[in-house]
């Protein structure tokens, strides 16, 4: 049978098996696909889980979709200095869109959630300078979503915003056993970068080109870093995107530094998106 | 109807109408989506073109899937210092199986075919200290492309590889009326980093993070560049990947400063689909 006789051959069956216009077809391949694959239409529900790091209380969210499709890869996301609030909360939520199951982890602990700048800036800065302890709590939080039910413990990745991608390389310092890290105009430098000989995954860094808070030094630095333990690290850099980035309430003045900044949030999502479909694609194996 | 009463019967459906068990219809799915598409299986072609710039005469080659799917989007390959030969034959191949039609640019002439690497470095030499003349051979190869009948002149990109990046950089600096380029491993150097004023596409450089022969001091020269131009550009830095990382038959031994790096390989093949999905997007509007 000739490609096209094949492929008149197929329409034809499918004319007849489902009376709608051709045009209708088109709408309906989604729905085949779901169908063929045993996927209900996303169904994304939000639980608030408490938890615990040494004496601490915490409190994140585990976003997934709960239409049964069994184990799947975990994403962990660790906030912004501004800590657990709306932005972790939709970034958890378009993961679950994805599939995966995402974990907002709580570095600050139950009852702090920063009302101001100068609330989330002490609250980072404390953490900024104990990174054994902000090492504790984004492992605490990696704790909760490897035992969560729906979670293939074997196909783990975090990723983390400004201070949150400090969190996740930390993480990734300690010697995690997850696929991946991805840092979201984070925080790049460390006190201890001989730790990163403990990195057992992969890294990628999302970096506005312009960013004043984790300038080309740092990342160079980030660089020397990787490059010296041989890890396995990717490095983009957005051209005139600065700080925060992702932000959509971060304003759109980049010459103070932090500002959002729409193709540089796609670019990289997508870019999350395809290290995700390679890291969780090889751990399966 | 529930979302999975629904499922049911359109996997029912599809059971009635083509008697194959449910594993086979998974293998269906291309077949399915094409044919409601309309698009045949690919069959590419390649068809040598013969054109000139000024006196020179040139020959490159147009690769295109011939299936008739009507105007389509067009993207330039220029040719690494080698020149034109398989390697950028085989890419503007995959390029086609993608659904563009790509033409590979003779930038050396059409009897000019290197045999070693002396011949290839005496001849990329020529074309780096040229630039004016450079431009011109790659912007004769660009009309070639924008006037095929397949082609759709408002989506148009230009990607090069090595010499070929410096290649489609300066046809950016020409001011080409294209969508974007992409350096693949690229010399990023230019004598008249004035010129970005020009440049009216987006520009995405893919590269080695320990590329000897284009090293972190001209990424930051090109970033310079382009930020002081206002350019709308991407860098990605591919960790442990060196000159020439796209070509299987360059070794693989990073120390010599040129060697295949099969992750940076695969890693910037989809960093340029995600590029050209976006800027053809666009570009249609």
């Amino acid at each position: 049978m000739s490609g096209r006789s094949s492929r008149l051959h197929i329409v034809e069956l499918l004319r007849k098996s489902i009376d709608t216009p051709c045009q209708m077809k088109l709408l309906l391949i989604p729905v085949f696909l779901m169908a063929i694959a045993g996927i209900a239409p996303a169904a994304v529900k939000t639980e608030v889980v408490e938890y615990k790091q040494g004496d601490t209380a915490l409190e994140g969210w585990m976003v997934y979709d709960d239409s049964g499709a069994g184990k799947r890869p975990g994403v962990l996301v660790v906030h912004d200095y501004y800590g657990v609030g709306d932005f972790v909360k939709g970034r958890a939520g378009e993961l679950a869109k994805l599939g995966y199951v995402a974990f907002v982890a709580d570095i600050y602990g139950k009852d702090v959630r920063p009302k101001s700048q100068q609330e989330a800036g002490a609250q980072a800065g404390k953490y900024r300078n104990d990174r054994p302890l902000l090492r504790a709590r984004v492992n605490a939080a990696l704790d909760v979503l490897k035992k969560d039910p729906n979670v293939d413990p074997a196909r783990i990745a975090a990723i983390g915003y400004c201070f949150g991608g400090m969190g996740v390389l930390e993480l990734a310092r300690s010697g995690a056993d997850i696929a991946g890290v991805v840092s979201f105009h984070g925080s790049l430098d460390t006190p201890t970068p001989q730790d990163a000989k403990n990195i057992r995954c992969k890294v990628l860094i999302l970096h506005g080109a312009d960013d004043p808070h984790a300038p080309a030094a740092q990342v160079a630095a980030l660089e020397d870093e990787m490059r010296a333990a041989g890890v396995d690290y990717q490095v983009v850099l957005y051209g005139g995107a600065v700080h925060a980035f992702t932000r959509p309430d971060a304003g759109n003045d980049p010459s103070k530094g932090v500002a959002y900044n729409e193709k540089a949030d796609k670019r990289s999502w997508q870019a999350m998106k395809d290290f995700f479909a390679e890291i969780f694609t090889v751990a399966s194996k």
